[in-house]
């Protein structure tokens, strides 16, 4: 039985490019075969529960613009929420969702009632899934709205906040392996600072290093098959954040030996604020063998913050799935819509066409990433490139097998004066547009 | 016999706050006892060769500005050139100055002829040295002005530039330590990218990390006792480096096992430029043990690109020597002046009054932060805000003797529910603004 | 009768530098005299209402974490607000405060019950004001937390939206001019753009003219002898705001034909946004003639949003209170703080600390400023820079009496080559860190 | 005769969206119509001198990369330089080109003699372009690259650098009109500042703007019937620069009553700087009525220098079409690239195939805006959105015929309670989506 939500809006359908019908799928074709995959399971679309069910409207400078009949502090309150966000999930297919814990259920006096809750909200997410609802990408805890986590939640000077963080995470960890999660997130949105005067930088990362460690373990207790996910962000909320970005995770995990165990998730808008384009991080990752999962959510170039947009730009969008077909596609990770609204977006219909716009963007740049990947369009220029690696003087060198005094000798010898060749970056842009 | 080039201005002299003597030290007091120690010993202040005597004054939208009798690409010129140069240092009593192999000579037609220049000079050097000029700070090779660099050094497409690269940094290290230098510097302007259309960023990872190995290796092999330094830039020249901030270099020496051998050279400018402030990059690399050295050259906040400027804000400057401080001062390292004129200021008396001037404000900074280690006027409250984790059960958590369950149950036992406590972050600023 | 919110903080006296009561001026010394004027009446403090009673310490990804008696939304609660807010302007001995409708008085059901509650509220600040109180600096209309006014106040495409805020400005005004208020401001945080998809510029231009007109009108029709004053700012909330910086509000103002009717209230953090220093902000709306007053507050220098931090740098203030004063200082202007604490200084100390710290480091900035004044430490070589405009043939030319052909004439009869001179820029820099 | 250097490198001929021939147009028709008018006049490409034929390859840490057979400094490697230009304009099929008096001849030792052989280029020119070449879009004069401007040209402390800059114009606007050229432009790189410390912003805008008024004033002297346009750089060179953006540009029009004679020149690269979309600049301009011509050529969205690159991504450059073709298209304006090949990209073929990639990156915007204005597929929604202001009552508010008091007094008569409307910002997006 239908919230009534939304209205008479359908299920959104494919009908092609031509289609001028706004509440259809122009370009998403979950069936359609993209490298010998199905489309959907490429993309693997998730819709994410705050932005759209419980974000209210408010700017840092403005109240609540949108007014939703689920809004409240009750537990029916957030029975009908659940209503209306399985009926949207149904509308526009997508295949996963994700949610923490504050976005599902009231918080309660206790960590004990708030654990409660959190599974009475999970039996009846578990009943709309077994009925064909979708399956839960991933699940994680919240543990930055709270005014107990103002400065960290497993970096607070306060132990009892860190145990507080721990014990939580526990509960959403259990209930994330329940509902099949293939997936769990952490995102550290209170792990940083606001000044280095009250902060003691080593001995918050030692705690965050441990926290970690501990998800990992109780991973491996419970036998949660799916993969263990951070989620960097340079600042916003604090002035600095610790997963800074993905070099500043990899350089974390090393540190405390967690670089086969954890992978991240990472987010256009996120690689922005922190001064790379997407498409570096998800290459970055890749190379260093820890790329998860992505928020497809993207930042505006003009804005210092976090702006959290559904994606519109195709050729950006091929760029990203480009890395990420190159260094083999998603396994569980997926494609997320960590995307909000504009506040001025009142309307139901706009939560609907948003994810059409967003999920038709994402299959366009698919599409045109996978053609370049079949065509070898930039792989080949890249093989010729390096080519001169393949020699095996050159191979040894890089093995090792060379030394400085070495290398100098030969270089002497051979009266080594290396001339440059053309980089042809305009000529691969090109190439580039020739497929976006 | 002096060159003329500075005319009448002699050594410069320390004359008190007081003082209205444009070309005397209100605040750099060489002897002067800052926590024990001299207050040259703390600094360790290097003037750099390349932007005092090389750099032409130009920028991207303009050429020449000054005009020097030691410009000019002849081995007289460079001899004129370092002659100049150490008089600057003589009449700034600096104790250490910094160069590249580029500055001093002028390249060769060949790897060996430019060697053998290198080294020409380096025994002009040496008797200057010798006869009671400064010590040798650091010593570096540029690899990134000539053409043959464009693709990068270690990370060049071509094999046979990375051996070019490579033959030259053992001629650099050569030098430096028969100069006696007491590191080794690694700036890798080139080892980046400018689009990742035409990179292969993990292969050429694995190249820098190669170089660097072989860089350390024949450190042990020549017994050079000073260190090595990797020198963090996010960008420019190229598009991104992989050598983007101290988190970034520390995730990389960590992939490469080079964590214990390597160390950083943090310049402030570089830090604004990756998104972060000076002293965040100097906690970090102290809390990660890898704090090396400092180019205490700011950048304009305004600019988005490096202006490598003479400090002039003393609060700016005291928070950073707080933290090298705090991480117990420099052994090897000292505070180079990477900085430049602005291209108006043509006299040589800019030259002399800018140094000054940074010199100065370093001095204040310095004892600003040791009045604050004394006082414990940081480091008290610090300890006060973390002394929950003094608690048996709360070192226990952070040693990792206990589980996700372990603490959920006893938040549950507990019925934990943390209270939290003011920041007190605008009290901590106004306690640094007593003494800045 | 005191609230007792402060607890025995008692008011904060003038102690001189070398007091090490957390509670005293160390600088802000009120009947010192400056320039020949009491440092009061140069610097004209305002406290404002918004941040320090209104805002409940939320942030993007966190709610409330202040805890304070008078939230809610009553009019005894607003009366309870009304008394801690004046005890601690009293407390402080701020000569000023400032604050918008919304801060002082819940909203009502409609327009009329709204502006109902504002006058009784004002009758209540009337009283205190009489009892020895601050002064208004200024009144403001709050035009951007409600709903209504999400897509713009005065440049809303709903013309009704455009006049319930003109109704709304009106009875502000009025407020104001009842409260002695020496200026009005308006802040346009809502007119602005987030896509320009939505949006005809022009039409909305036009319609912020129109309102800016009516609002003169208005002033003068009543006999409100205070200044109008607009305050810009880049951006945040909206992508693009119409009052980006100043020279966007000076041409703004020609337009529109305001630009001797209406000045600039230029805040240090909205400078930073729009990519200037706050000094650039100053000078040029001095040059301009339309420096009104100042929000002293700054923001992060790596942070992308408003920060609103209190000022803490006194070198950056120094030079702020040198353009102040060079043109003339403060007529019906005044330094407020725009400025709240970090969502973490959760104490009532907090409060009073982080004013006290504001005061003094402006206090600071003044002394330095008026000294280098005083000294033609700054403006003496800017004499000397220009002097060559004195020559009768260059003053012609800047009059107009001369033309392209009669220059182009001149310059190859006398075969003019100009040699250019050094700049000097960090000889100035070093003058002016001997003031600060 | 060819001077060979593009080798066999023929006439580039437009060969459909299928082609795969690097060296073809694919969306570049010149003859095709596009509302009415050939793609060629809507677009009015123009390639320019600089960046093309004069910039070594050099960039802040590196030195020249391009190795060209015309560089160098006398006049017959200038005619060299000009015949390799114009092979390639025909190649290209560019109907325009643009030039610096600097970019064509070498500097000569006094201004007569650079202004000789300025004409003696220009003669040569003339020639090629009565022999179908193509027609010069505009002229300008380099007032940055010389040492003597590095303080300002027109706002230098120097008049006599202000003669000389003004005699050097008056040369440049004399060939400008001698060769047809359809604009005049003025870049003041340098007319800005360094530090505020030694510079009197009042005084240096009067100076720019009298000089600007002689530019008008000898315009209408010498009968140029061309438009005058600023090019508006928000910094770099300088730290901050006069004409900083669009907005800037028109208050100091309106400064100096010139609003009417000077329209803009606005890059996509310089908005950025600034803080602004492309979009929101020529909308801007077109609100004002100043929108007068573009450089096409894009910044990186991640670094904070003008990066001048060729457009490559379709979305963008449909919606600044879209604003062009909104505000009624080019009159003598045009589409300059004023972008550079990177440093990297050696080869002739590199110059050809950026700019093919350039002008069908641009063919395929303009189609994609054409068709958008031709559906009024924006249009139609933004009219709808703002409707309510053709009410007679709305339309007397706005045009000034209602007070304050009136609207307050409607206000409460009608208990106006606007109700806000969806902004429908995503759906808006999706629409756009369909067109590019």
């Amino acid at each position: 039985m239908s919230t009534g939500f939304f209205g008479n809006i359908g299920p959104v359908k494919y009908e092609g490019p031509d289609s001028d019908n706004e509440l259809a799928f122009r370009h998403y074709n979950p069936d359609e075969i993209v490298l010998g995959k199905r489309m959907e399971d490429h993309l693997r679309f998730a819709v994410c529960y705050w932005h759209n069910f419980v974000w209210p409207g408010n700017d840092p400078f403005g109240g609540q613009t949108f007014e939703r009949p689920w809004f409240g502090e009750t537990m029916d309150l957030a029975r009908l929420k659940a209503d209306v966000a399985f009926e949207m999930f149904d509308i526009l297919g997508a295949p996963f969702y994700t949610f923490h814990d504050h976005d599902v259920r009231p918080e309660g006096e206790t960590y004990s009632e708030s654990v409660k809750r959190l599974n009475e909200i999970a039996d009846h997410f578990q009943g709309k899934m077994e009925a064909g609802g979708p399956k839960l990408l991933w699940g994680t805890a919240n543990l930055f709205s709270n005014r107990r986590y103002m400065a960290g939640a497993a970096t607070n000077p306060d132990p009892d906040v860190f145990a507080y963080a721990a014990a939580t995470v526990k509960a959403c960890m259990d209930v994330t392996q329940r509902l099949g999660g293939q997936n769990y997130v952490l995102w550290g949105g209170r792990e940083g600072y606001e000044t280095l005067l009250n902060t003691d930088m080593g001995r918050e990362l030692d705690q965050l290093g441990r926290f970690l460690s501990m998800v990992v373990d109780y991973k491996h207790k419970i036998g949660f098959e799916g993969a263990i996910l951070v989620e960097p962000k340079p600042q916003e909320p604090t002035k600095h954040q610790y997963d800074f970005d993905v070099a500043t995770v990899y350089g974390f995990l090393k540190r405390y030996g967690l670089e086969n165990e954890v992978k991240v998730n990472i987010e256009q808008g996120h690689a922005i604020l922190a001064g790379h384009s997407f498409e570096h991080e998800l290459a970055l990752a890749g190379a260093l063998g820890i790329l998860g999962s992505i928020d497809v959510n993207r930042n505006d170039y003009q804005s210092g913050w976090d702006t959290d947009q559904f994606p519109n730009n195709v050729p950006e969008v091929a760029l990203a799935y480009y890395q990420i077909l190159a260094h083999g596609g998603f396994t569980t990770g997926g494609t997320n819509f960590d995307a909000k609204l504009r506040r001025q977006s009142l309307d139901p219909v706009d939560l609907i066409a948003a994810h059409i716009g967003g999920m038709d963007v994402c299959a366009r740049g698919l599409k045109a990433a996978a053609k370049m990947i079949e065509d070898g369009a930039l792989s080949n220029p890249l093989d010729e490139r390096y080519a001169g690696w393949n020699q095996p003087e050159n191979k040894a060198m890089l093995k090792g097998e060379r030394s400085l005094e070495d290398i100098a000798a030969r270089v002497e010898r051979e009266n080594l004066d290396p001339e440059p060749r053309s980089g042809r970056q305009e000529r691969l842009e090109n190439i580039v547009n020739r497929y976006v």
